[in-house]
């Protein structure tokens, strides 16, 4: 059991234990080195076989098949807004002057990834939960699918909003056979994905994989090369698959730390165990919520977010007398997201049941007392 | 005294031990707050906290003067040599279709900024030191200056060839008023810097700063606001720099090593004080090389480099006994580049006096007995 206060941050996010207590204990010393990791050249024997082992245990985790490759980048998944129309977009002899992708806009980031898309290619709103207040998501029998898509575009997990996609769509099962892109950043390595209805994912570490400042990227073989002219060479998924994810000095640091959480996964029971316990802290906290008179979630059941659970005290003026009661008793960093306001408590893979029956147990007891 | 090993390493390098040492002792809770650093919101007081403390202590040490911002970003100055003219080109109402910049040709670095920019711009030669087998330095007054170039680039310390500039150009007394963009990577911090005489610096943190995955800008405010239709979002100068470093989630752990790094080099007494320690190091490996009969470095006295040291055993067979010999007695990562052979000594910031010391008894041990 830790003594460490329990952290909801949507991300940068709260590391599990073990995963800490074994970076600071090599901090200045890896495994009879005499080095840090970070003072270790990224192209030597050490960080090499940190940098393989951390690729292979992803692999073996999310059972990612040989046709994709697994790239190691920096940017976050603001900068891959950009760098994903800009190798995608010009796929089949397409150009800039007449590429096109389709979105999905389900909430906060699905919106910025159109946005900065547009910049690079013609876009089309395939769908959309505006009009739900990004609380249900649209079926995707409903999605006006282009045929000139290069790509379909969507964030399987709403960080802001909390609305995830349980289910991956089957775009071929749609007649449609473009590849399908997801930002996964927020969810990524908290459940299986099933690859075959997916061409390219990507995310940001720092919520489930490790600290800020990595990005995975998981690119199907025939999505690469397809780079349009202005796309800067770092972040040309081809030439950084073909230098292994070294076309530019990696975030090494962070390329280990994600690697000792890939070796905590596994030691968890791997995905399965992890999304077994992520189903099990997601279903006591959202029964907390709705069994309550004061705490209210607005999304819907089948597309709530097992990571992201955004709630409203119904009585607002008890907003702050709940963040400060919550930090007293070492619940932290629960303040919802500065556009839709309330609450939110992110509880990622690292988050242990402890800490959401802490919770729930400190919601009852608040709105015993101040409601 | 430290009993690590000498990390000699190009970077990314050896970091200050009393650094190290503190980042393990609150990896799982920084200052009584009960996370992590990796683990807090980017936009939390405590990490704004270490993330203005950080730009603070750089702008001291640095002398940056108040019209600079200081900007935090990802990719390493690899990803910085397409963002550099993505932003810069078009200056003074230029397009992609009449951008042009001045590039030196000093080394590798510099030759890889050139070739990407050629993606951006039109460039032009305006020096080269390829003649001398890059171990002299162009004098400015000789240099192909255009007047309708943007800016021109050069890398103030190449740290493959080992050549650095020891005093900036002065391009206004050169009668040309371009802004000069220099790659400080692997001297940043190492030596004052005379902003007057500089428009925009960049470098990768890995070799000077802190780990590698931070990319740290000092970019003059008339430089802003320029970027080219095409620049992504997220290395936008002008949008970074609105945001505080925050348009998308920052390297945080990054930041904070790097602050650190700032804290050390302040309490070693600023960057008089290491700058002359640098000079020391420096003069008393060169000194050692020089005097001997095996080893050789083939820079000009005058631009020889204070961090990167390459040399050359006159016998190359000896080259891997030379190597495992240092490796056996805790000299770590000497190896040259491959682009060029031979060894080299990176001694930067962060390697003490006591560490060349160690290097110049076994290179004389060396040459005595096996030589």
């Amino acid at each position: 059991m830790t003594t460490r206060p329990f952290n909801f941050s949507a991300g940068p996010a709260a590391m599990p234990e073990p995963v800490l207590k074994q970076a600071a204990a090599e901090m200045l010393d890896w495994q009879g080195s005499g080095m840090g990791v970070m003072e270790m050249s990224h192209r030597g024997p050490d960080f090499t076989a940190i940098h393989q082992q951390a690729q292979a245990d992803l692999r073996e985790l999310l059972a990612i098949p040989e046709q994709f490759h697994i790239l190691f980048m920096q940017g976050g998944g603001l900068a891959e807004n950009a760098i994903v129309p800009l190798n995608l977009a010009a796929r089949m002899g397409k150009t800039a002057a007449n590429a096109k992708a389709d979105f999905v806009v389900t909430g906060s980031w699905s919106q910025k990834s159109l946005q900065e898309a547009q910049r690079y290619c013609s876009t089309a709103l395939a769908a959309s939960n505006q009009e739900s207040g990004h609380t249900a998501l649209p079926m995707p029998a409903s999605w006006r699918l282009s045929p000139e898509a290069s790509y379909v575009h969507i964030c399987s997990n709403e960080t802001i909003q909390g609305v995830e996609f349980h289910e991956l769509p089957d775009l071929r099962a749609l007649g449609c056979d473009t590849p399908l892109v997801i930002d996964f950043s927020s969810h990524a390595a908290s459940r299986p994905v099933d690859w075959s209805r997916v061409g390219l994912a990507f995310g940001g570490a720092q919520k489930n994989l490790g600290p800020a400042g990595l990005t995975l990227v998981v690119v199907r073989d025939d999505l690469l090369g397809h780079a349009l002219p202005g796309c800067p060479s770092a972040f040309d998924y081809q030439k950084v698959a073909d230098a292994g994810s070294m076309f530019n000095t990696p975030p090494t640091y962070a390329i280990y730390m994600a690697g000792l959480v890939f070796r905590w996964l596994k030691d968890q029971g791997g995905i399965a165990a992890i999304e077994a316990q992520n189903q099990a802290k997601a279903a006591l906290l959202y029964a907390a919520i709705d069994s309550s008179e004061l705490y209210e979630n607005r999304v819907q059941a089948v597309c709530r977010s097992r990571m992201n659970v955004p709630f409203f005290l119904r009585e607002e003026r008890l907003n702050q007398a709940f963040l400060a009661g919550a930090q007293a008793v070492g619940l932290l960093q629960l303040k919802g997201h500065k556009s839709v306001g309330g609450m939110r408590a992110s509880i990622y893979n690292a988050m242990p049941l402890a800490g959401v029956q802490a919770l729930v147990a400190y919601m009852r007891e608040f709105e015993k007392t101040k409601a």
